[in-house]
């Protein structure tokens, strides 16, 4: 199997882009990542994304990507996986590239959208429920899902509102150094614990926002600078209400061993971390998942600091989906975008010495994890 | 590399479906094509689907699948190519099993277009041609694109509507002998003659239909049966300003050579072809993009009734998009059904002796075609 590197990164600001298209903010993205790539010939395009189909009735944005790039007559592909259609369209590239299909292919993510009414784009979310489950058609929300897992956390845990709060407040401070956050504004206790509720117990802290970015990759056939180590991909169940323990999110777990597994290495190994902050609480959730902590001990170790520059490992240097923002189809790239500039030792919120990153990319509800493992080699 | 088999398939009817959903014409197709292989144990799940999102709020079909044939928590993706996201889909499960990542991967494709209103379907199509050109606002359809690519061959080549409607009759008389086809109703020259036009110079018999349906195929490690012996994608421009020549469809062509080139085969060789026929006119454009006849010599060909049985090769034997149906995610697993079927000598319209077939799916202005040949080994 070919050894798989990172050649190129390119991401956009992430937040309110009014001047900008789906369009124009994809091609930027891709652009900056085949600069700097030196403009290899590429082979294949996979853009994760969304909802551009139903906010912004736009599709085919494989093809647009290799048009209006001159990349050539390439294959192209759009890739569909709720929240985790970036990880996913990521893992696409990869194995392509591995398995020695293709020596260079662009994987890029994107979404827009700012702009469009709160209830079109609750709507347009909604669809990585089950159309054929009761509780999206009672009323059921992403923002009501993980806020019915946050009350019985704190009910099984003695875990409170405390806790979300150290999460959100942390990748609020993290976002302070990232020149792409979405939110720059220092944020205190109070703040958060002032805030407008959302959800009961998730206040407007407690969930990632509405955004419009783009991010993109280029992977290589090589083994300089960056590689990926592993991917793993597991799916989970798509209605709450199969939901085995509301605590658990086994797709996490699952896609997390199988990453593991194939790179012969464990949690302790891992030296800095971006998962997916969709809420605070599911960044509690997810370190427990992915074996940094155990099963219910999540806030106490956010409490603790341990997520933090100094403790077990550092999560969400990026400021995560809570304060960096969560552009849909971006997002898994982001995450990766983050940890290879962390292994290649040119991040905001630097690491010192971070040698072996891992990104976590979720959606739906528990319906798809991603995991990628990167070590840097050089 | 792995040889690739057809291990299982399934389909449903294509036409209206008013008490099915989405979900359960995906589940029947995959429930159908998982028996016939046998259950397999399942590795990976490709899903091929353009406008589930848009007409119907309904994402996450991969995890859906997955989850609710209890497959396990393998990955799952989503593809959208248009009206080629059956064939894209088909290719990357193809890809995984030649490669070793996996063992066995069922491909499926479905869309449930009916029961909405024209215009809510025309716009959700239209998200197949690019936002930012300046065609699309000023009112293009996909009938529109077509209808001027067919007066253009018109003026070139001395063809006229009589040549269409030799593509749209044969395709209806085979349909009758399909049992999955929308319109199984003769018709004659003067009915289509006599037909509503759609956009000059197309009438109702020259565009293929809206339609509710699913298709899906399990591939395997393997080489019995009916194997995969190549696959081909190309991308072309995504606008009708960009064409360099309204005559051609350079990513059929390109497709069609990679396929061939992998294959070691040319037209020359293939007994049985299913093809993009989303226009009359469009099949006669590919039929000669794909080699079987000189550029500007289709509606000879057509004519002479050389795209029959007992004519050079026989096209859309399953009736085609014109008279089977265009449920578009599905199409282009619908195309490989039956072109599977002809190989393993259980088709409708059986092509006698047929050893090796061909499908090509089309996608957009032009902007993705892929081709897939497949040899009868038993």
């Amino acid at each position: 199997m070919n050894k798989v590197n990172v050649s190129g990164l390119g991401i956009t600001t992430f937040g309110t882009h009014e001047g900008e298209t789906l369009k124009s903010l994809l091609l930027d993205a891709c652009f900056q990542a085949i600069k700097e790539a030196d403009f290899p010939k590429i082979d294949a395009v996979y853009v994760g994304n969304f909802m551009s189909g139903s906010l912004g009735n736009q599709e085919i944005l494989g093809a647009i990507v290799a048009n209006d790039l001159s990349l050539g007559a390439i294959p192209t592909v759009k890739v569909e996986g709720a929240c985790a259609s970036g990880g996913i369209a990521f893992r696409q590239a990869f194995l392509m590239i591995q398995s020695g299909e293709y020596e260079n292919v662009l994987v890029a993510g994107v979404e827009k959208m700012k702009g469009a009414p709160t209830e079109v784009i609750t709507n347009a979310i909604n669809a990585a429920m089950d159309n054929d489950s009761n509780e999206k058609h009672a009323g059921l929300t992403f923002p009501g899902f993980f806020g019915t897992v946050a009350n019985r956390y704190f009910y099984e845990t003695g875990a409170s509102k405390k806790h979300l709060a150290h999460v959100a407040l942390k990748n609020r401070e993290y976002a302070l150094h990232n020149p792409i956050a979405q939110f720059t504004k220092p944020a205190t206790m109070e703040d958060y614990m002032s805030a407008r509720m959302i959800t009961e117990p998730l206040g407007l802290f407690d969930c990632s926002p509405t955004s419009d970015g783009a991010a993109a990759i280029v992977l290589s056939k090589g083994e300089n600078g960056v590689i990926v180590r592993s991917s793993g991909q597991a799916s989970g169940t798509t209605q709450m209400q199969e939901a085995a323990d509301l605590l658990s999110l086994p797709a996490v777990k699952e896609s997390a061993r199988r990453a593991y597994e194939k790179a012969g290495l464990g949690p302790e190994d891992i030296d800095v971390v971006e998962l997916h902050d969709c809420f605070s609480m599911t960044e509690i959730l997810s370190i427990e998942e992915l074996g940094f902590f155990a099963k219910g001990t999540g806030w106490e170790a956010v409490e603790k600091g341990l997520t933090k520059h100094g403790g077990v490992v550092p999560v969400n240097t990026s400021g995560g989906l809570l304060s960096k923002g969560h552009p849909i189809g971006a997002t898994g790239l982001a995450q990766i975008y983050q940890i290879v500039s962390q292994l290649r030792g040119t991040s905001c919120n630097q690491v010192e010495g971070a040698r072996i990153g891992l990104a976590q990319n979720l959606g739906g509800t528990g319906a798809y994890s991603t995991v990628h493992i990167f070590e840097g080699v050089k």
